[in-house]
């Protein structure tokens, strides 16, 4: 594989000079595991996926990940010595200070779970944890479209839908670690009628991937399309662009657009942010960014910011966690505890 | 006068220990301007108030600050020697490090002013400016119901609605100066259409206070209320609290109160922000904070936030710019530039 390196921005640091060590960042999904290894500059030398169906019990995701990192390391020839740390995201509420994580939703169903703890007696090395959301928009910072860019918003719209709030350069996660939540967010539009928290919120109800296609089933008609009953968000947006697009999916298309960049504009009203970065599987089409950066356009006079695509794609998280192991690595040289 | 003393927080700190010196905070308001002398403690030891009616040059207002200090340090037997320092809150977009107003709305009218500088010229001392909602959630976190809470946010509803927000004892103030700008919140209830720059946002053209004077000009019906058609937003919410009071008056309340806990919720998903403060003529009224807290409890499950009325009431301001006047006159001992 080709390195994908990237220049310095915000105190960004590669290892010491002569290190020759490597970093390992890892991205839990509910349904996937992934795990990169990445040199001293940053650059990915290799990756690795594995499922995490049926295999819920922290102390499993633990024991894979150091599976799989001691495979990438043996397959590139590498010893274990050479790791210096690991970073891994998860999706769910964080305490990044106290390595642990307090909540996921129901497919991982984790509770206070002490990742970090269990990542460092597992690895023998430095580890860092963090919401898979704010990891995504640190590798965006660091290694994607917002580079460069001190204070930006990254939004991730998935199944879900939630932000990672970086302000002058470093990730804001709130007092209680769950800053950002912006898929409960109440806009004109969306329902106003409270929602328990393993509900989906009023925004994400309508304009994440699960509430995209509930609209689609909802509009369907056969009068009205040609199109199957069945279709994902993406596939809804595919139909909606092409030339002589389907009625039913350009409205869906423009209701989720609509809905987003009014959260967008509230989120910048509050924040005065100049920049908003879309990924997650559904908000990196170009189709949505570009419908939401036309409606946030007849808003200029008062939230002046720009709407992009996510370069780093779903490797945005993974940019993310290695730049905090990266870190990581770094304050224990500081610190003098290397190996 | 009693002094009003407060206990330190944040790194608040008196002036040094034997300096028997004094500050001056300043509230420029686009009808009135209000001055007070503080001592090293930042207790209020004296105030005065002025009309700023037909008085918009920059130039004038200051000299209108300048001849109110003297009088006041004239009162109390005091030479203009024994003043450190002087902050002033202007009511719009404000650069703190530049010290220059960017703009005000059109009643002041002002556009880049170097109102910092003018302010030292004037009167010889090191001065501050900020924002007058950001100087009151400054002043309640000094002085007022936020002291000791380190992430609150300051709702001020006036004429229209705008937020200072506290982050980690800080304010926040946004790339562009324009952190907070919440007036123009879309929220379910309120209007969708874009406005200009000059024109009332959709949240304060329902819930502000001339907002929820043009509700109840458009709800007054003499059929079904009993009370004038000619109500301050206060009356209004005065009526509605009664015993046996008044439906219309009621319905108003609770329109306003929803817009505004939407607000709020919006707000606290974005910045995970447990402590609101509401202040201003019109957000400080009992019912009002009793209304929107109600409401924002059925969202417990999302956003756990308390909604507190200010304390500090319409001073809130005048003891941010005391902190603020306090903290140039230390930066200035430590500098050793004092007189």
């Amino acid at each position: 594989m080709v390195p994908q390196s990237y220049p310095g921005v915000f105190g960004q640091e590669p290892l010491a000079e002569r290190d020759t060590g490597y970093v390992a960042g890892v991205d839990i999904g509910a349904t996937n595991l992934r795990v990169v290894l990445a040199d001293g500059s940053g650059a990915i030398v290799a990756r690795q996926s594995a499922s995490t169906v049926g295999t819920r019990d922290p102390q499993q995701v633990v024991d894979l990940i150091r599976i799989s990192i001691d495979q990438l390391l043996e397959e590139d020839g590498l010893s274990r010595n050479s790791l210096r740390a690991v970073a891994a995201g998860a999706p769910g509420v964080t305490d990044v200070n106290a390595g642990i994580v307090i909540a996921t939703s129901y497919l991982l169903g984790w509770r206070d779970v002490p990742l970090q703890a269990m990542l460092e007696s597992a690895l023998g090395v430095p580890a860092a944890i963090d919401n898979d959301v704010n990891l995504a928009a640190l590798g965006e910072s660091h290694a994607g479209i917002a580079q460069g860019v001190k204070d930006f918003v990254f939004l991730a719209v998935g199944t879900g839908i939630g932000a990672g709030i970086i302000v002058n350069g470093t990730p804001f996660r709130g007092i209680d670690w769950t800053a950002g939540e912006i898929g409960y967010m109440l806009v004109p539009g969306a329902p106003e009628e409270p929602v328990g928290s393993s509900e989906p919120g009023a925004l994400e109800s309508l304009a994440g991937g699960e509430g995209i296609r509930n609209q689609w089933l909802r509009a369907w008609n056969p009068e009205k399309t040609r199109l199957p009953k069945e279709l994902t968000a993406t596939q809804i947006f595919d139909h909606a662009v092409q030339e002589d697009g389907d009625p039913v999916a350009r409205a869906i298309l423009q209701q989720s657009a609509r809905l987003l960049a009014y959260a967008l504009y509230n989120v910048s009203l509050v924040l005065s942010c100049p920049l908003f970065v879309l990924g997650g599987t559904v908000g990196m089409h170009p189709a949505l960014c570009n419908a939401v950066q036309a409606i946030l356009r007849q808003r200029e006079d008062r939230a002046h910011c720009q709407v992009r695509c996510s370069i780093l794609r779903a490797d945005a998280q993974l940019h993310g966690a290695i730049r905090m192991a990266l870190d990581a690595a770094i304050a224990a040289q500081r610190r003098g505890i290397t190996r």
